[in-house]
């Protein structure tokens, strides 16, 4: 009896429902489909509106794409209390406008909630600072240039994704969780459970109150390579494209504390020109494809005609750390500081590097081993270098560092930092079938302020963490 | 004089580059590809070999394929120390074995890493246990079933982005660090600078020296939602795809403490139905996509003609709660505990319930206002239940949680379950143009455990974190 009746009810819920989602056209969709004649009905946000003796116009977005539809409301159905911001639903006729635009003639428009304009921090057509509307993360995403940084990063996460499934890559995640320090840099945040009473009620003999919930000392990842790394010993192939972390007080325009990096890992990969050509490859084709896939969006970031990204047809120039360094010693008047080889090459230094090379993204090359950390594989000619290389773009400076990694098992044993058992695993990894491997770690904002030309890195990542600021 | 320099040596560098990674094909390709005659370098790791009296049998991997590849290799040409677990190259030329399956006879074959196999802990062509096979984190890729298991979520993960990308969501990536607690289940981890000398330089007057570094309390996020909410306060549709954590001592096969969750949110939205449907024709939609892009590996995970997806092609029932109750009530005898109201409906009852559908994913809508949190939106005729649903999976119980939002901003700050400013953002959202807006997130690990049909949470993801366990 009860099964029957199950099956009735699910049957009348089924023949209810309407899906609203798949039958409301988007605006983009009603831009691009040019449909003369057809009535919709479209939701969005109001943007600007002007009214005219006759008509309102009111141009309305719903963020599927940068572009506005042109809403054409006669002033008596035009309803009290529709201003900038409110959000409506307008049912109509699509026609074209006098200058060949499609617009919506609308015969019924309805507010569905409306703006406390007293209080809305962004006026319509008005053009704020950056620093400015970030005090607003919540409704930064309303403005325009945000909203377009939106879509097209959102662009290029499934582009890299498509592009590394397509070369062979398998996508597996790295934990945020960990109980290693990858580089013992120590910039680093430990996790604890809030509550206290949980770790009284957990913790073993010997243990800190602290480490109760896991046993061990955790901290946020600061990189996923070690991990990749034994991936890479099975699937050859791997990548992770997360969230990492850093607790330093770097307050820069190109420094978060939490940010994203897309990390890969290629087994039987034993010389740094194999690993240059992967990463050229790979900026070049995903930025390729976002020059189609966000056009609109990309040259409303950059402002109309601005857009030059046409380093994407040449080849990346390649200087070793020495031949950088000949040449930034060449020029030191006019750098703020001296080249100190314990500090290696700055900022400042890296931009005036690419654009030296014709502000083509640079690569440099074998670096001194004293400043890289310890899993990298010495210069075969050299021991005091290592295979190693950062990517240098235009503007921005490093956006990518990479190497090979040091396989040789007695080798690494050496320089393993500490003496303890922490990274016993990473060394069994060379004890059981390994392989010379190499990745590297692409700054996945820093790559965005490269693309879009845009000069804060807390304007290219929706919810941007940095030293005394993590609001919401 | 130094830019010419420069110029030839990018030149020499580029011409004497061999481009390994792209010219070795890997074994994926050459099982494809059926180019008997052709000339192949391979490079992988041994899966087992057979030694016969003029040749050896010798099944590698590379991990672009469950598929192994024999290699053919005369006694005198195989070398010393080739054991099950090394790594080598091979070349030779790909001829069809007596079996017409594609091999290749190598002509010189090279050990790359030897395997110490006194310690090893997998030997050739053994089954172990998943336990067993846990306690080994870092060389668990290299067993058949888990290297399998991470190419199906790594198509999963693709499947997801592509799908969702298609239907016009925009991935919003929600931060980890926050300083709201979603829920205000309280079961979170906080994250804290782990140098206190860099806490003691960066605090401020007034703020406790561990909030020094964001100058709030800030913990690893345990839901996007809120976030996500304001995003589609602008673009519509979105999503977020990333790891989130609970602070629990739960030890079921079904809990992680990191775990993957993909959270959409859509604006207009303002009936369940649609969510189901929404939420519905993504998890069918995926499944079919990995069936056929995934089918090697996915039968390897479930075992040979065992592989029961027929769920894809059928309508998910719908129970109200009240319904599940009543069914529930009627058959408690069968249950280890009695139903308890305040404690709602529990794993088994889960199980049960989706049986009792006939093993189909089942909805369960319309939950009791008092055990769901503040955000939801109340029913329309009924006050005392809220617009929300769990999608429950056969074997696996809850897979997905959704709900309509309450978008009234009066009622929403009545119900908001703190008098502090924390929320007034969320808030804000309902005062600028709010719309009806709802959403869901899916366990990407309970959904893996439907798909492969595993057992245990901590098998389907490359490094599972849990109570008391936190290694690499």
């Amino acid at each position: 009896m009860f099964k029957s009746l199950l099956l009735k009810f699910v049957k009348s819920l089924r023949n209810d429902s309407h899906y609203c989602c798949s039958q409301v056209p988007n605006v983009l969709h009603v831009l691009q489909s040019q449909n003369v004649g057809e009535k919709i009905e479209v939701k969005g946000w109001v943007k600007s509106l002007r009214k005219q003796k006759e008509n309102v116009f009111v141009d309305i977005s719903d963020g599927s794409t940068g572009k506005k539809l042109q809403v054409l409301v006669p002033q008596k159905l035009f309803p009290a209390g529709i201003t900038a911001g409110a959000s409506i639903t307008a049912e109509g006729i699509l026609s074209l406008s006098p200058r060949g635009q499609i617009e919506l003639s609308a015969e019924n428009i309805k507010i569905v909630g409306k703006c406390v304009l007293d209080s809305y921090p962004f006026a319509p057509r008005k053009q704020y600072q950056p620093e400015y509307i970030r005090q607003y993360l919540h409704l930064r995403p309303r403005t325009n240039t945000f909203s377009s940084i939106l879509r097209v990063r959102s662009s290029a996460v499934l582009a890299i994704h498509k592009y590394l499934n397509s070369e062979g890559y398998t996508n597996v995640h790295t934990p945020v969780l960990t109980s290693n320090d990858c580089e013992g840099a120590g910039e680093v945040f430990k996790a604890i459970p809030d509550d206290i009473n949980l770790l009284k009620t957990m913790v073993k003999d010997k243990v800190p109150l602290e480490e109760a919930f896991f046993d061990t000392k955790t901290f946020l990842s600061v990189s996923g390579q070690l991990h990749l790394e034994a991936a890479a010993h099975a699937l050859s192939k791997v990548y992770t494209f997360g969230p990492t972390f850093r607790a330093e007080n770097s307050r820069t325009r190109f420094h978060l504390s939490e940010f994203y990096m897309l990390e890969a890992e290629i087994a039987f990969l034993d010389n740094i020109q194999d690993l240059i050509m992967i990463i050229e490859k790979l900026i070049k084709h995903v930025t390729k494809s976002l020059l189609d896939a966000s056009d609109n969006d990309l040259k409303f970031c950059h402002g109309e005609n601005k857009l030059d990204l046409t380093w994407i047809n040449k080849n990346f120039p390649i200087l070793t750390y020495d031949e950088a360094v000949a040449i930034i010693k060449k020029r030191s008047k006019q750098f703020k500081a001296e080249f100190d080889d314990k500090v290696g090459i700055s900022k400042e230094h890296e931009i005036f590097l690419v654009n030296y090379c014709g502000g083509i993204p640079t690569f440099i090359i074998n670096w001194p081993k004293s400043i890289k950390p310890f899993y990298m594989r010495e210069c075969e000619n050299d021991s005091t270098r290592v295979a190693s290389l950062d990517l240098l773009a235009p503007g921005v400076g490093e956006i990518v560092g990479g190497s090979l990694r040091e396989n040789d098992y007695n080798k690494l044993k050496e320089k393993l930092p500490n003496s303890n058992a922490q990274l016993n695993w990473y060394l069994d990894l060379r004890k059981y079938g390994g392989v010379p491997t190499g990745g590297f770690g692409l700054g996945f904002e820093r790559y965005l302020l490269l693309l879009l030309g845009i000069n804060n890195i807390k304007d290219v990542i929706p919810f941007p963490r940095w030293p005394h600021n993590c609001s919401l």
